[in-house]
């Protein structure tokens, strides 16, 4: 029965030593008796996301991982550039579990009705902790997949699923009519595409080689641009003036690609200007940063008139802005489609133990499109 | 009495030709006859704000400015480097007057009450075209100064003073407690100053050097940092966290002043973090560039957590924004404050055949704190 006591499980932490080393290890800990809200759940699927990857290397250069400990219990230091220490003072020497979302299996649950009709259920969570094998949480935080779903299809059910829908949603709130999104071969991008082809949204996919263009137009993509391209700045320009896209959405961060954006959406703008403003176009340009595939600075000649931002974006602020009942419609929404529209694809399923092999970490620590692992915390492990 | 017609006037021009030219010159037109709505104001003064200086110089670099003409109709020819004349298409051969505000007396009127009711009366003007003898506007554009007002005093009541306001404005909109200003020994800073004195907003003043520091500290200043100064990272840290200004304006623009201002916004909201965030505060933290004081590149490196914007601010879709009603509002006060919060200095009262000289040209196109200098179209010339 699945009411009976898990007794222990591993969990991955993460510990940024004040040596500036960085610990990786598995601790065995018991698993909580649940509350009557909660539940325990068998993680069974965990994605390595680029934002879980923050947390867990805490600014360490992972070609300098070194593996010790046992088969069973390994342990990987690496270390941390001294510059990056000061950024993490908040942090030394605490040990963190890791891993924003999952899915798994309720194996056992609290005595509220809530928690007890999740039983034996696969459910997904967006929770952190999650790389471990069994996570304590409350009822109402887990997602129920529709029957028929395995916890590896759902395993990704939040991050992407959820910041592709809030792009689209935060582009309607500010009034644009299409967006732009970089590293648009992504698993968020792809899921982003379908998206905009479903609802018919523009959308403007930059990325940085031919065999990406050839991969998004292949799943339906309209506008595809090639940031390597010596045409980019024109060939951009044309997709933003035919899309009439204003906003863009930016995993990369670093370099000069957001400034580039930003000009070629004024050029764009000034296709259509009736008359000289000294000030550039009135039309409000706008680019959020949302990740760091490129850590190195930002920067840009503000060659786009004055109405022109560039800001962080996040996927927690912007679920509390538009509130629990808003936020469930879109998780509603991923459950409904997640063999469809929010369908995630994993080069590799991996242990929690193998998630701590340097030759595996040399792998899916280079955020390389179409490089996606999958931790299933319980393999070998029952 | 001043019902006479105005016959006609000279008016400064601004023309970047084809070739990559800019060429500045006076013009001799007759001046209308005022529309029953409208009045001719004789301007006796016209700041050369750095706002007019995009407008009159298009790009051309001011040192190779060289004059031709004769001694009352001077033309003066600069070079428009190629790079910037893409920017510039909107405008090539357009023959463009120049001149935000300024202030004069209503010399001729319309037919209507409105328009009658100012003549004799000093007034100021925010129209553009005012490097000229004579502006025929509408009487209700016309903000009518305090008795005793002279055109001088009044001929920066728009550009600085509605920008200051507007800056104190925006950071309460916004939901920010205190704010940071650069280059703030400008004018506009010292109006900003006196300001936030008055009204007890906490302001924290960067400035490039020691003199700056001490003029300002003269003025009542309570925070003034100095970028130049081997502390400056730790001194705008504390003095940010002694204001909580979460926003700053930066009229420079280029280099790494922006994010460096972020970054110590970010340093100083998680003095009072109590854990540690992966993501960085969620204090939102906003620059606004409003200026570019430098012209090179924009530079930051993203150390400031993920709630975060930089964007460009913009005096008139401020303006635009808050409403006719609540902008007469921040006029009114400025006409009444005019001779002291709103106060002007010039280095130079010049003629218009004398902002045409090479060698004045060179000291006002330097945009030097302390070096501004007023226009009297009429100098010389009644």
């Amino acid at each position: 029965m699945a009411q009976t006591s898990t007794g222990t499980g591993l969990q991955l932490r993460s510990t940024v030593k004040r040596d500036g080393t960085l610990e990786l290890s598995l601790v065995s800990g018991a698993t909580p008796e649940p509350k009557p809200e909660e539940v325990i759940v068998r993680v069974d699927a965990s994605p390595i996301n680029p934002s879980d990857q923050g947390l867990l290397f805490g600014g360490a250069d992972p070609s300098t991982a070194r593996a010790s400990g046992t088969p069973d219990r390994p342990v990987v230091t690496a270390s941390i550039p001294p510059a990056a220490m000061k950024a993490l003072a908040g942090r030394v020497d605490q040990s963190l579990p890791v891993g924003n979302e999952g899915a798994g299996v309720v194996v056992q649950a609290g005595a509220s009705p809530a928690a007890q009709a999740l039983v034996g259920k696969t459910v997904a969570i967006l929770g952190g902790a999650m790389y471990a094998q069994y996570r304590c949480i409350k009822a109402v935080q887990c997602l129920v997949l529709p029957p028929g779903t395995t916890p590896a299809e759902g395993a990704s059910c939040f991050v992407n699923p959820l910041t592709a829908l809030g792009m689209v949603a935060t582009m309607r709130a500010e009034g644009h009519k299409a967006l732009v999104h970089t590293a648009a071969a992504s698993n968020l991008g792809q899921m982003l595409n379908k998206i905009c082809l479903k609802d018919s949204v523009g959308l403007v996919n930059v990325v940085r080689n031919q065999a990406h263009v050839d991969l998004l137009k292949k799943l339906g993509a309209v506008h595809v641009v090639n940031s390597t391209s010596p045409g980019f700045m024109d060939e951009l320009t044309e997709a933003l003036a035919t899309t009439g896209a204003t906003v863009a959405f930016d995993a990369i961060g670093g370099g000069t690609l957001a400034g580039q954006i930003l000009t070629a959406m004024e050029a764009a703008a000034n296709r259509t200007a009736k008359e000289y403003s000294r000030y550039g176009s009135t039309t409000h340009k706008q680019v959020y940063i949302y990740g760091g595939l490129d850590r190195g600075p930002t920067q840009f000649s503000r060659a786009f008139g004055m109405a022109w931002g560039i800001g962080g974006w996040l996927l927690t602020p912007f679920l509390q802005k538009i509130g629990f009942e808003a936020a469930q419609k879109l998780r509603e929404r991923v459950a409904a489609e997640i063999k469809t529209t929010f369908a995630s694809t994993y080069t590799k399923e991996i242990s929690l133990a193998e998630a701590l092999r340097p030759e595996e970490i040399a792998v899916y620590a280079k955020l390389a499109t179409g490089e996606k692992y999958l931790i299933n915390p319980n393999k070998g492990l029952r």
